[in-house]
């Protein structure tokens, strides 16, 4: 089975655990409840224990990567802010790792790990420049520069989700005003649509309880021809084209990689994506300049966190 | 005097010629016409002829860096977009300048030049992830990162002047709409001021014909308390400040660079540029994040220029 690099995704209710091997398939995983009111110690015994039973089964386990919900610090080993988790932040939780499984660990940011799976194993294989774009419930950002993750003078870079695409526009989950996440993600994108069924200018929702809809239900709609919908697809699909656009500008990138539940929609959203970046990018720039869905989907996240371990010995 | 490194800053009516020694002082100067109607070589020959006669003299030249007010390729060769100078577009200027030399030599971006130049021996010495803004009649703009510059995939990185601050705003010259340029180069808060005359609506501008009104007359109006001449200033500090924010978040940086003639208006300007960042950056990203201006100050363009084959030996 050859070296085999653990993988931990922390969420704000579950964890996934995983071994990934060195062609990125997963060998082995499973979950752990992330017990928000416990003890810090107690929260990552649950996310090690199935790794040390696997170690004890007598895998060859060479590191573990985990991908957290914040901000690391520069050395990838603690957590310099972590809301959804408070017990986590700021605490020794790599160097606990290492003392309980004794080999080396790292951690990063959830979208940075993407990134960095998607650079090893996916999308961003073939490719030295790009960022990418997760689009859930919010919008992260991971960006990977001369062949490298870039993170920054204390490791926090890649917050693209927190870049203004609208100055003085929508408030933000992080209190700014109208940055992209506050226009692209899943959750704008159905607020967008509630707002119009409360209001009564989106009428063509009726018998749909607004509470239930979800970002699948917008862009099932969409690509069925509705008019609301459509345009709420393209509202965050415009604005998601002006950063973008400007990152292209900025950056001369050779890639664009979008990922995240949203980008499930395949390429109608992209599409919309690409269509709106050109109206902004220069077209020298854009010239070859792929705007891809990415490659690692249900596992992503564990394989995202084992990856930061492959990055080391690259 | 030891090894010297020649500078030419090719501007569309005029060019600056040097040389600097290792420690960025210039040893000597000189103009040359940019004759925007000759054949490419004869443009060229007035560029490069003072530095062979400064070669004959037994200076020892080791190598040629060419600033230019367009994009050069990867390998910093050729001017791929060169609108001022059409002549020069596409030609092998740097192959010429070696041959006519036989010394090494290299071309990048003005913008990128002058960050290069403030990375070696100005502002930018003890940093290593910066940004640098060229606030002059359009804003460019030079990216240092993991203490390097960065160029990305085809050597066209750093076009900050063309990344969106207002999305369908301004037009800008680049024929996009709501460029940080079309907002914050000295070209943009003089129009804001001379539209506000010509409509009547900035009465405090009388005696004065809005023809001869520069930068410089509306800077010093702000400071003396004028509040049309302030909110010009501040509205372009403002765009900035939501554009640099957006870098700021999106790369972690160390420090971000303020150049060109804009910048010459001081703690006024960078004040309030600082004050608008930091409505937009995060504040941990924020903590000693200096705002600085430019260091190399009359003959940057040379310095710029010749520090490229600096950086080639750092």
């Amino acid at each position: 089975m050859g070296k085999l690099f653990a993988g931990i995704d922390i969420g704000g209710t579950t964890a996934k655990i995983g071994l990934v091997d060195e062609n990125g398939n997963i060998i082995v995983k499973t979950q752990a409840k992330t017990e928000k009111n416990s003890h810090w110690q107690a929260i990552m015994n649950a996310y090690i224990d199935p790794i040390v039973q696997w170690k004890n089964e007598g895998k060859e386990i060479v590191g573990v990567g985990v991908g957290g919900p914040g901000a690391f610090d520069k050395n990838r080993r603690v957590l310099k802010t972590c809301v959804n988790i408070p017990p986590l932040q700021n605490e020794p939780i790599i160097e606990y790792i290492e003392q309980r499984l004794n080999i080396p660990a790292f951690g990063d940011n959830d979208a940075t790990c993407a990134a960095v799976g998607e650079h090893i194993f996916g999308a961003g294989k073939d490719f030295k420049n790009f960022i990418m774009l997760t689009i859930g419930t919010g919008v992260g950002g991971g960006i990977v520069l001369n062949d490298k993750v870039y993170r920054g003078r204390d490791g926090f870079a890649g917050e693209l989700g927190h870049v203004v695409a609208v100055p003085g526009g929508h408030l933000c989950g992080c209190g700014n005003r109208g940055c992209i996440e506050a226009y692209a993600s899943a959750t704008a994108i159905i607020n967008e649509v509630r707002n119009g069924i409360t209001r009564g200018s989106i009428t063509s929702y009726e018998g749909i309880d607004p509470e239930t809809i979800n970002a699948q239900i917008i862009f099932d709609k969409a690509k069925a021809g509705d008019t609301a919908s459509i345009h709420a697809v393209d509202n965050a699909a415009s604005h998601l084209g002006t950063v973008i656009g400007s990152f292209v500008n900025m950056l001369n990138l050779d890639a664009v990689i979008i990922g995240g539940g949203v980008s499930m929609a395949g390429n109608f959203f992209l599409d919309k994506i690409a269509f709106h970046t050109r109206q902004i990018a220069w077209p020298l720039f854009m010239e070859n300049l792929p705007i891809l869905p990415a490659k690692l989907q249900n596992d992503a996240g564990i394989i995202g966190a084992a990856s930061l371990i492959l990055e080391e010995e690259k």
